[in-house]
């Protein structure tokens, strides 16, 4: 067996591929006591994407002390797999010759995405560093826009011209030298004189097929050309609903300027969904783990501002109603229970919702029927939480009238959640921001508002 | 060009690979009229996970019309991409004769995530369509855990023993038959004498060597071996993490069984986020766009009901202080904004927490240093919301006494939040309970709890 078994475990229990606490203590022990080869020793069998790992959970100090003792043997893709909060940290670290060193080793997409998040003063380290066709490579890349396909691609491909036959692009690729081939490739992109990509040919076909056998014979039904200028996330989606491995990138005249492959969308799908997450709950859609206290303070003041806000503003709702109140008290106890069921029932339909414009499965075919499904959900739940409710302010108050009160206002909130959950995020999605980013406040302001209103202004109408 | 321009337009607007509402009601004006030649010519160009996405938007009475107009023209993998929630629907449509050769031309792996949502009868049905070989390796397949890999694998794997050189393994290759071989590979797997996998060539590598060199000296380096028992959200990390493109299984004995590719590693990383996404807002994990209202209902009522029980128990929170809200309708007023601030506050560390335990990033490295993070931040951000909150209440209110006992409410449920936040998903994640789906109700009964009996509370004491 090869070394794979000294990575993290990857067994069937409950932490594969989590790194050993014990692990983790011996490679700081080793750092502790200064003792370099020991630490060598321990790092070897770690994969670059565990070393980033690694260094993201231990402290600021540890890591300058681990990332100086492991000096020369710190690689390239250590840092291309470091989350953006910490690398400009650790490349602040390194000794410029280890820098220059890891930089050199990386194919240019990586080193691409490795700096289009730095500051310029350590971007002109990281170029400086490299030979000079890489870093022109690297700056064509750059002037794409962020988060952009021409910005994920590889410029390395693998291309034939499609009168070609088999045997001539078998020749071709065994003569070629190593700098000419991406490290890893699967497909070969046919080109017709103009340089338009026609079609994807695996290595599989190519290698069983005889050599005169014409290349445009073996072309893969499933081919999809990617604009350079399209936005990764769409790229992402492209790559996982047609089942893509790798696919070329077209400029604005449909030439051939680079590749794709799945991995990096897969990658990219893994951040977007993050991102959706982190969004959701009102947390900066860059947030790491390893961020520090300041950083974190401030990237979570604004949505909890934008709540304070939309709170007051039930409050105002509520200050409407003190005379009922002060009368009977009794609401006050009742009217968080409808306003926090509101709140729940709109944030179900907003995920939902939210979600279906993420995956591009909520669309003009559709979208009446969802809208009208989340109501008539909300109604009939809405029914269903009216009558328990209803019983429970009979019970517990002795009130039928209380009861009727609060059973209408949790039917009219649980409507207008369904309808408010779909609907905003649906209107935010077609007037271009994005639902994901604000629909949650808006949501809980409308169920906020209408739960306090509806409760405390038909108590005020029926009990009084 | 090929015909790849005909699918939903791949650009670089808002709405690339958006079915466009004009194709769709052409599809739809076809089956009206019952055109087959002129809904065949509008299908032809679509992906089957275009056509899937079609079936999903359009309504029930017209999927059926539209399925049967179809007829033989219906392809399995249209069936593979179709949501579970209407795939039951669409195989009972379905002709029989139909449903077979759909079937029969599905990879192995396709038609064990095709039926193993399915009910016996239906599963029984596209068995019986299925030939005898097909059919024992999906069976096979099936005897498998629910979400391991070994229901993930494909059974067909290219492997060579480690002995061989370039030159066998191409041999082997070009004589073997169309059905001996995958439909896609892109590695060879090398394997010992007792099957077990030591590394993977790619055929990049393998075509641009020459004949005699032996194949162990091509492996690549990263290689990864899943267990059959693997969970697949464990898979889906490994691919992401290792940059893996395809990945061999092995049994309990450590013997080569499947492959796993990065396509199907990419759509369960993709559907964990979904499931992760829909559980933290409280929605059944399983829902999809497509459901019925009754579904729908029913897949929510649970959530609702717990948020019903955990409301209740911060009412009861408030009925202890109803003799000081009747003195002060003011508290009143104020109180649902220091509950709403503390459970904004504990979903913002919660969701960090909570994802960061799904990737791996929170370890016992790390834990107790993120628990006095998501505090401190709740202390700093609880104080100046505090801040902003005390001024308020001395402006609206008049009364600087109330500004402090709300600043003070806000401080104390801030920390709270940070603590519960983080603390719960973690101490859930330990003894074995998915956090995204409980934590939610966890802490905002928390936040609540503490949000209304801090404030209630302390302006009992002061403000009496």
């Amino acid at each position: 067996m090869s070394d794979q078994t000294d990575v993290p475990d990857p067994g069937q229990d409950e932490n594969a591929y989590v790194l050993e606490r014990k692990d983790v203590s011996a490679i700081l022990y080793a750092v502790d006591i200064e003792d370099r080869d020991q630490l060598t020793k321990l790092m070897e069998p770690l994969h670059a994407a565990d070393i980033a790992d690694l260094l993201e959970q231990i402290n600021a100090f540890d890591r300058s002390r681990l990332i100086r003792l492991y000096d020369r043997e710190f690689d390239g893709d250590i840092l291309s797999e470091l989350d953006e909060s910490i690398r400009e940290e650790v490349i602040a670290v390194l000794k410029p010759a280890v820098l220059a060193e890891a930089v050199r080793d990386l194919d240019s997409d990586d080193v691409v995405d490795l700096i289009e998040d730095l500051d310029d003063a350590q971007q002109e380290k990281i170029l400086e560093a490299l030979e000079d066709t890489d870093r022109a490579l690297v700056e064509q890349s750059l002037a794409f826009p962020e988060y952009s396909a021409g910005r994920l691609m590889q410029r390395e491909v693998v291309m034939a011209p499609e009168h070609w036959t088999v045997g001539e692009a078998i020749d071709r690729l065994r003569n070629a030298t190593e700098d000419e081939l991406p490290t890893q490739f699967y497909h070969i992109v046919l080109v017709d004189p103009r340089l338009h990509p026609v079609g994807n040919i695996t290595l599989g076909k190519l290698m069983r097929s005889r050599r005169e056998v014409p290349l445009a014979d073996l072309v893969e039904e499933t081919f999809q050309v990617i604009p350079a200028s399209q936005d990764e996330s769409d790229v992402a989606y492209a790559f996982n609903q047609y089942h893509l491995i790798s696919a070329p990138v077209v400029d604005d005249e449909g030439r051939l300027i680079g590749l794709i492959t799945i991995d990096d969308a897969m990658a990219v799908l893994d951040e977007e969904h993050e991102e959706d997450i982190l969004r959701l709950a009102g947390v900066g859609e860059e947030s790491a783990l390893s961020d520090s206290v300041r950083e974190t303070t401030k990237r979570r003041i604004p949505w909890l501002a934008v709540n304070l806000v939309t709170s007051i503003l039930a409050s105002l709702v509520i200050a409407q109603f003190e005379a009922a109140i002060a009368q009977i008290v009794a609401l006050a106890v009742l009217m968080p229970i409808v306003a926090s069921m509101g709140g729940n029932a709109g944030t179900q339909s907003l995920t939902v919702a939210t979600r279906a414009l993420a995956t591009k499965d909520l669309t003009g075919a559709n979208v009446w029927r969802v809208i009208r499904r989340e109501v008539l959900v909300g109604l009939i739940n809405g029914v269903v939480f009216a009558v328990v409710m209803g019983i429970v302010g009979i019970l517990w108050f002795g009130s039928p009238a209380l009861g009727y009160v609060i059973a209408a206002a949790m039917v009219v909130n649980m409507v207008v959640a369904g309808l408010a959950g779909t609907g905003i995020p649906i209107v935010l999605d077609r007037i271009g921001i994005d639902p994901a980013l604000a629909s949650g406040a808006f949501v809980t302001t409308v169920t906020d508002v209408v739960g306090f209103f509806a409760f405390l202004g038909l108590a005020a109408l029926v009990l009084l």
